[in-house]
């Protein structure tokens, strides 16, 4: 099972992210097939050689066929789809995923799938701010980072199966976390950033202040732009985790408030060192 | 005194800031003179070409020469330096300034002045993360926008002249807003930016999350890379502003925070569609 050349791979979910999994690994070589509940959106990967044959019905003999299933639905559907299809899956299949919280996704996909296939969660760290399989692209996760999430129940075979797919996307990094740690670091870096993004932007209506902004202003915002299902959901599948970090969060701001409140200018000049030097580690080299 | 043409131009303070003011005058013709403390930023400015001549002291006949004089300090620095040399400046100039924050900056200014000069406040809307003259460029406030902050006590001739020194920049947009609507906007914009990204910035020791790192944390701490002499100033120059501006911030960040404590999804989706078609206006065209 280590081998990801030859293996038949199914993409299940053709938006941004399965219609751009499916064109990178048909890029590569890979016979990807696809499934989506429009027809329109199998068409279109067919006509642009996304996937060698798709469907949009999901029918037995269809799933029965693939080697490696990638489920890039939302999580509410991916349970449903398990539930309904799960018996259609090819025996000892590896299956993944693309949904950037792990915790919930991986225990329960698990239990679903059972003794009949092996679940290794991933979280392929890309997008755009743009939706649906027409925005799709080969290139997609070139350079991205590309992060799977095994639990105990995982095989050795299984984990480097999944990471080769990682590879084959063009992933530049490729690496292991719990899904705990996972959902930690997410809830930080990606889930309380659009949390400030879109709490800055909706303080006031400002159609007046786009002649006088800057680049700071344009820059904490751009991330403002948000698909209001997919995040929802994604907040509320990492509801404690993002409290938490939001917590932390206003514990600094309100610590940074106090002092501007305070006249202590020596507390907000070292929160100011201390951010200059951290936030020099991310200077890209 | 509406033209700038032929008006000779003291830049006081060779930083980033003034010694870009001296590169983009002289290069558009213009007779610019420099002071600043440091002789060697002098000798820099006049190897350069940035002006025609100047001097680390602070002499009456060279100072009383000039018809326009554009004092890029720190604010602590400016006050100090107009009430032991105000005198020496010539009846009747033009004096302008190009710090961030305006209200506390014009009135005692034009208090300090009285009927010796005019001072119209500006604020030049660009900057970067690097100071000093060395960092000093001709074309640092091509494509900026250039406020200019008048009050009643100003005369048209006075504004117009200090508008055609931004336009002199190569500024893009050069309007008039009150000081108060200056900072108040300046306050939201810019410093409650800044304050978010330095709060984020401090939440954790982060060098095992460089790995990790997408563009939305580097986009939103960009700006925690920041000079705490300059901030702490500015931040407490506009205290009262900055403190209502982080209010109403908290206020819609904790409204995303109960919503999610609640479980509310309704709520949050409604958040992050105002914030999508609120963000859309600053795209930019």
């Amino acid at each position: 099972m280590m081998e990801l050349k030859n293996k038949k791979i199914l993409v299940v979910g053709l938006g941004l992210i399965g219609g751009s999994y499916a064109a990178a690994l048909s890029a590569a070589g890979y016979e990807v097939g696809g499934i989506d509940c429009l027809q329109e959106s199998v068409d279109y990967a067919l006509s642009e050689g996304f996937i060698a044959k798709g469907q949009s019905k999901v029918t037995a003999d269809y799933v029965g066929d693939f080697d490696v299933i990638v489920f890039a639905l939302y999580p509410h559907v991916l349970f449903d789809w398990v539930e309904c299809y799960g018996g259609f899956i090819k025996q000892g299949a590896l299956v993944t995923d693309v949904t950037g919280v792990k915790g919930e996704v991986v225990y329960r996909m698990q239990k679903l799938l059972g003794e009949r296939a092996e679940f290794v969660g991933a979280h392929p760290m890309a997008g755009r701010e743009v939706y649906g399989i027409k925005n799709a692209s080969a290139t997609l996760f070139c350079g991205a980072n590309y992060i799977v999430t095994p639990t105990e129940k995982n095989t050795e075979g299984g984990i480097v199966l999944c990471e080769a797919l990682g590879r084959a996307l063009g992933a530049r990094r490729v690496s292991r976390l719990s899904p705990e740690e996972h959902d930690e670091m997410i809830g930080f870096l990606s889930q309380l950033t659009h949390c400030i993004a879109v709490s800055l932007m909706t303080c006031k209506e400002s159609h007046q202040l786009v002649d006088y902004t800057g680049d700071s202003f344009r820059d904490l915002t751009r991330i403002a732009k948000i698909n209001e299902n997919m995040w929802s959901e994604l907040f509320l599948m990492n509801k404690a985790e993002l409290l938490s970090q939001m917590d932390l969060f206003l514990e600094h701001f309100t610590a940074l408030k106090d002092a501007l409140e305070k006249e202590d200018a020596e507390t907000m000049k070292q929160m100011m060192r201390l951010s200059t030097e951290r936030r020099s580690y991310f200077d890209k080299k």
